[in-house]
């Protein structure tokens, strides 16, 4: 018998760019309107917006070794959170995401598959939200992945800001909070040992997609930017605690919070107790969940929060006020005691980390 | 006498990228009706397009080692180039630019100020042309600069395509061509050595200037843009040869080049002469000049040369015929014989260029 051989391994060096940008070119497009008048294969994308909309623009940078490792994340995730990630800044205003473009640079040496496997990753994620990708450029890396996504939306009206927070408003938050976390701690400290640790397949299997391939809420940025009585809007993606500090600080209030109403994701919940970790550390200062955080009227949040799960189907959280000196967040107990948490990430300080 | 102490070195490590952005944020916006509605600091940039206007987006990767070299461009070098080629695809539609998002990754050691001149660079070559920067993403890098910027533009009409050129078009481009090759040449050889080999310092600080600072042809653009018998149009950021080719490949014609029409920068054929180089191959190859590549009814080339150095100083010269078999350039000599020319350059072939 013989063995079948091994597919031909495909570099980019062979392929060259003209060979990849064909291959880019001819991923599918988002059907029905799709506004692209001109996409890929031009000096720039055209593109129709239609009239009375507000454009929404947002990029971010994903590189190895600082937002992922390649030895957890496949070349498919990649894609994926590079799109999700500006996905979810579109949400947080309220509006809807239309057309994406992709700067990718690589080693030489990469193969044509993983490149592929990026696209088609990216492609997954963007398929379901009819966003198009209309352009990009592509380089050669001296040193690892890096991938730079920007996003265009659209918004009929008034998008929901980070200043629009006023004292008295309820904090609230969208899903769930620390399974993000949970699924780089133990990505990091490699799956094997968690398991061992304790954590079952199925809890490891959802923390860690919850890291690799964060969905963005779309659809209930869609319904709560429309919806009145919603105030201050962003996308929680540095932690609740860092991001709370931006609303209040663009907004000069303050914000206090019921750390026991923080909703926390049960697999974050067993992972945490598994490993031994503090999984509301996690959910406070974790980030990258990708939920939306939001401050709204206390006479609309009972209405939003059943409004929300009927049309979405994803629980809105009410865990706390705006209230107190601006630009500061408490977390408190049960009793208004407060408990000291510590806040998220930045760049620059420390070395860099998966996320 | 007390020695001056030398400013304090401040890291990004120390300053944090909240302190990064608090300094871009800062910096000035174009002045007038900018459509900027919410700009750095929100979730996405919030932007009004005015009614009847098509929106053109590009992007393009600059990368340490791969792009430039930080021997040879100064941060503020980098700021400029890195939007500047962005503008002359914007340009090289017929379009204005608008709006520009800054995606920076640096490594963390890098001083404040050389972040500071990256982006006083880049400001120095949006303000001319009213281009605000309205939002972007910092990160930390693990090896060398890398920069992607986005650029945003406005069409009121019909955007020039590549794929608009006829059978029996002549083919024009603006300004002159070879001088970036040569800056990049003389830059890649050292300027002591390239002085020592006999090109005079004006001559010098000429091609090193069109290599690091190239400016796009914006105005040319625009005026070429709305002008009757101009059918394709891009920009030359490749080479004449390789740009010529995307334009014939798009259009399914071919092109038929009179070697002796190409207008040669004066500088690069002085530096050519004195480095024993061939200006006429870095003028065809070298790319990165950003002149703007056009065909146009024959009818249409004495008006459009008139009319176009007229309304903006710039030259356009005749340069040869669309004509011949799809996709197939041909450079010839006076008497019609081919010339054989290499062409330009293509990322993940051999190693990675300054360019």
């Amino acid at each position: 018998m013989k063995a079948s051989e091994p597919p031909e391994r495909v570099s980019l060096g062979r392929l060259g760019e003209r060979g990849l940008i064909r291959r880019i070119r001819a991923t599918p497009v988002a059907a029905g309107d799709s506004g692209v008048e001109v996409g890929i294969g031009d000096d720039t994308a055209v593109l129709a917006v239609p009239p009375g909309h507000r454009l929404l623009v947002t990029t971010d940078l994903v590189i190895e070794n600082v937002h992922f490792r390649r030895v957890s994340a496949a070349p498919s995730d990649i894609g994926w959170k590079a799109l999700a990630v500006n996905l979810s800044d579109i949400a947080a205003m309220g509006g809807t995401p239309r057309w994406a473009l992709v700067a990718l640079a690589v080693p030489a040496d990469t193969d044509v598959e993983a490149v592929d496997a990026f696209f088609g990753g990216m492609q997954e994620a963007a398929g379901p939200h009819g966003v198009t990708v209309v352009g990009g450029d592509t380089s050669a890396s001296p040193a690892g992945w890096m991938v730079n996504v920007t996003v265009l939306g659209l918004h009929p009206g008034a998008p929901r800001l980070r200043s629009q927070a006023r004292a008295g408003d309820m904090v609230a938050v969208t899903g769930t909070l620390g399974a993000s976390a949970a699924g780089l701690f133990a990505l990091e400290m490699g799956l094997d040992r968690a398991s061992e640790h304790g954590v079952v397949p199925g809890r490891l299997a959802e923390v860690t997609r919850a890291h690799l391939r964060p969905r963005a809420r779309v659809a209930e940025g869609l319904w709560l930017g429309q919806a009145s009585g919603v105030h201050a809007m962003m996308d929680c993606s540095d932690g609740l605690a860092t991001d709370l500090g931006h609303i209040c600080g663009e907004s000069g209030v303050g914000a206090r919070i019921r750390l026991d109403r923080v909703p926390i994701a049960a697999a974050a919940r067993e992972a945490a107790r598994a490993l031994g970790q503090d999984a509301r550390q996690w959910a406070v200062a974790g980030g990258e969940d990708y939920e939306l955080l939001l401050t709204c009227s206390p006479e609309a949040a009972d209405r939003l929060a059943v409004g929300l799960i009927e049309a979405t189907g994803t629980p809105l959280s009410m865990i706390g006020r705006i209230d107190g000196a601006s630009g500061e967040v408490i977390f408190v107990d049960q009793d208004d005691r407060p408990v000291p948490m510590r806040s998220g990430y930045e760049h620059f300080h420390g070395t860099g980390r998966d996320g």
